[in-house]
């Protein structure tokens, strides 16, 4: 009687923590990595959250991977009932892309520390995820990966990096290839990090020159002259640099545009306008911002174009932002084609 | 008859040299010159040229100054027979902006070399404008004062500073008062240049910074998506770097950005929306670009409707660099307002 009293007050607190479990952070570990370069991520490890359940079949796996500096405990706040994904549907499993200070890291990996960091890829980032899944967590198909930004990389490359292991794929405010305009806003984001270490800049400097260029560009001249008056800029760029800062690392930032800057889905596949057709095999949805001045929209559209996906534009003037200030409609369509 | 052949002679070299002599730089001394802001400028002098010749009614004198960086030398480039103004037809006094390492700077004050040298404003500018057609050059009306960007915004600020002293004016891409982005862009430059130099970064990196914020918000992404692949861009950046600093001294760059972050030129007349009709008095015309993401489009489009000026609005995607990509009508359209 004492026994069984235990056990039923064991399995109402495991009820009871059960949510909370289910999100933690975990990790997959993966040994020495080898990226696409040839060279080793020593001891690599990849973070993601779970949310919702498996079912029997196991045919509601989705993955979700984060965006450019985002966390996997970030992805949570968009994961749950009546939000982006749902977690009373689906099994989401929010996966950390290396770089991201959770997943190996310049800022993490004692081996390979900051500079010491391999250089890696867009196509890493999904290898290590595909294997963390396969290895780690024993699944051998997604019902669907979605993503956006850099999550959005992730999606347009895990469709040609391993065309059968996905039904459905949903990449928003994201790139299958880079733009002008985009590369050069990488690149001299890239640039003040690289100069403001070799020149031993203070970290709060350099850290405030990639914020300010990052706002600049994530939303448009329209959005922030309707929020903040000229005498109200500089409040808002001390409270947005400050935000910025507490989850910002150089080399890990550094790390993650690099990826960006070289990432193009094409370089595994060969000619982008005849082989992309036959080797996508997911069912696939493509939302872009008309306004994206980070992420511009065009090669998005022209991938949606070769391959005859179905898209949506936003065209409101939150930029990058866009799909956040249209959050009902972002949601339903997101919904509508998950289900 | 040899001394008549001399005087044939020198009349004939006059003639050759004279378009030449016209346009070389001049400068007129101002003396110590007190600021709005109580402050002086020891030994201030505005640098000048001028176009074409003043006809006997002294009605055809048009002032031209300077846009943010640039010099009454760039401004020649869009003096002559078939460009933005006459030399046949007007005399041009194209005039360089306080600042600008012609007219006082702190590049070339030996009494207030670089941070000596006093903050300054728009006003100032106009000011100093001012007293050296009146002072200096003996002109004591023009028949048009015409400006482009920072120039424009010296354009807004005669119509109140000194509103019966002009019959037309005539503003392209600028602002009357200053919008959220336009601030946000200034702010991330100045915050470039004070941080660089507080903490010795060397010169040819702050320039690059600056001049990267300054290309990206210059252009649309839309055009920079048309004109440089995301390969050429590394080159395209060190070219734009190595063009911008040629002209790049960071203490005047500061003080210019500084007057443009202040411009209003509501602080000279109280209320915006109901004395500025009854101020001003010139016929005005205004032309803006729609996609500008460095001097947005807003607050001219306000004045001009406040005040009931013409408009023409640019909507092709060069953003502030507008009227340029459409020369041949941009020309006609100013063209047609002064004759």
């Amino acid at each position: 009687m004492k026994k069984l009293s235990i056990l039923i007050l064991f399995f109402i607190i495991s009820l009871l923590l059960a949510p909370n479990l289910a999100a933690q952070q975990k990790f997959v570990p993966l040994g020495d990595f080898t990226l696409e370069s040839g060279s080793t991520i020593k001891d690599c490890r990849i973070g993601y959250r779970t949310f919702g359940t498996m079912n029997p079949e196991a045919d509601n796996v989705i993955l979700f991977p984060t965006w450019f500096g985002g966390t996997s405990k970030h992805l949570g706040n968009l994961v749950g009932p009546d939000k982006l994904l749902d977690s009373a549907r689906y099994f989401v499993i929010a996966m950390d892309a290396l770089g991201n200070g959770v997943s190996s890291s310049p800022s993490n990996n004692l081996h390979q520390p900051q500079s010491a960091f391999p250089l890696f890829s867009i196509r890493d980032m999904v290898n290590s995820q595909y294997s963390s899944l396969t290895q780690g967590l024993g699944i051998n198909h997604l019902y669907a990966v979605v993503g956006g930004s850099m999550g959005g990389m992730q999606v347009f490359q895990w469709l040609v990096s391993y065309p059968d292991f996905i039904d459905k794929a949903l990449a928003y405010v994201a790139s299958p290839w880079q733009s002008g305009h985009g590369r050069l806003v990488w690149e001299t984001e890239l640039a003040m990090i690289e100069n403001g270490l070799a020149h031993e800049v203070p970290l709060d400097i350099i850290t405030e020159q990639v914020a300010l260029v990052q706002v600049i560009n994530a939303y448009t001249p329209e959005y922030r002259n309707r929020q903040t008056t000229p005498a109200a800029v500089t409040d808002f760029r001390h409270a947005y640099v400050k935000r910025f800062s507490s989850n910002f690392r150089p080399y890990n930032w550094a790390s993650q545009l690099r990826a960006m800057m070289q990432h193009d889905i094409t370089l595994s596949v060969g000619d982008k306008t005849e082989s992309l057709p036959e080797i996508i095999m997911a069912e696939t949805f493509i939302i872009v911002s008309a306004t994206d001045h980070l992420v511009p929209p065009g090669p998005a559209l022209e991938l949606a174009d070769i391959i005859g996906a179905e898209t949506h534009i936003f065209s409101n003037d939150c930029g990058h932002l866009a799909p956040g200030c249209e959050m009902a409609e972002f949601v339903e369509i997101v919904h509508n084609f998950l289900h």
